[in-house]
């Protein structure tokens, strides 16, 4: 799931994705997000069914209410996704304003997943382990514990990926792509908006900059990557 | 821990801080961060003799592995902060390069941190509660789990600030006060590459703009808080 999910975020951050079309990169995002959706139901039934077999309660733990949280705004961010970038219906402009959310919650679920792995797993090992018990340090405990760990470390790394600015796909090949398609190229967009917001008039080149400076920050964070 | 911890990170996008020198902000950062620093380091030695009074051993559970090597990271991180950020020793290209590492380690600890505490109130109520049993859930069961809940939601309202562009400290309030205690104001430096960068002898708007926003990402990650 962890893995499925990780590929789900990187796949725009991969350099053989960009020779892809947008619309083939978001497929594959979209699918794989799908794959781990389902991953994840299927996970959660058999916890229930295990739960009532065993007559254990269900949902009395932290983990199961951090899981559960995090699999319903996995849900509701699959579909908005789904519904506004990927059907052709929202505006460019709803697009644009959504992305950072989308992206940011994107990887706070992902975050929270890890988090709830690491409950389930400390849980388990405490239920486990009896004779000898986890604190006794058997080296099931720390062959799980060193899995934990690795655990940790390949989140960050993913979530290192996922931030870097210059990790992100190059817009020129985008445009490229999509032109001749007879969609918006994204350039286009960030050049008109910035000739409405430079001042042709000055020749001052620090106030042009600086306000392009600001345009394209809020440009380089949502509006790039919202166009279909 | 974790509020002072918040505080820090948050320090550089409260608005009342804008009004404050970037010294300031630096120190008041440098501050809560080493008052988090005691505070752990207090914290594990309390768990250390806590857990040698009650013969329980230490360092065996997941919780403490993924805790020690958070603070671990957590006194690199302030060290080198210290070293590179604070002392007027680094040059600014090396601060840089830092500083988006800088700002993404501090981000990923804190979240690892929320994550360990996480794990830490799981093995508690389970340890603690015993009749009846965690499982059962009983009113404390209920209470502890919500607090873990609203950890959550703490946490990533707190990431959520720390990476809206659009939060960050603007940048012409600290060219203005930078520059009369004989400073490189950011933005001078920002403006500097632009017009470098910018063909002159083209009037095509798309190519320099074009290359500004690639400078500008640059700068907006890394190059513009790294000036002192």
């Amino acid at each position: 799931l962890v893995s499925v999910l990780s590929a789900a975020i990187i796949v725009y951050r991969l350099p053989w994705t960009w020779k892809c079309s947008k619309l083939l990169m978001k497929f594959i995002h979209a699918g794989l997000n799908t794959i781990a959706m389902i991953l994840a139901i299927v996970s959660m039934v058999a916890v229930f069914e295990f739960h009532n077999a065993k007559n254990i309660p269900n949902m009395y733990s932290l983990h199961s209410w951090i899981g559960l949280t995090a699999v319903i705004f996995y849900c509701l961010q699959l579909f908005l996704g789904f519904a506004v970038f990927l059907l052709p219906f929202a505006p460019v402009h709803l697009r644009a304003v959504l992305m950072p959310i989308h992206v940011y919650s994107g990887l706070t679920i992902f975050a929270t997943v890890i988090a709830t792995a690491l409950m389930g797993i400390t849980e388990k090992l405490i239920f486990s382990l009896k004779s000898p018990a986890y604190s006794a340090s058997p080296p099931e405990a720390t062959f799980v514990n060193c899995l934990g760990l690795l655990l940790v470390i390949f989140g960050s790394l993913i979530l290192w990926m996922a931030s870097r600015p210059h990790w992100k796909r190059p817009p020129e090949e985008n445009a490229k792509v999509l032109r001749p398609i007879g969609e918006t190229p994204e350039g286009t967009e960030v050049e008109s908006t910035m000739t409405n917001s430079s001042n042709v008039d000055k020749p001052d080149l620090r106030i042009n900059s600086e306000a392009a400076r600001k345009q394209n920050l809020k440009f380089d964070e949502a509006g790039q990557r919202s166009t279909m």
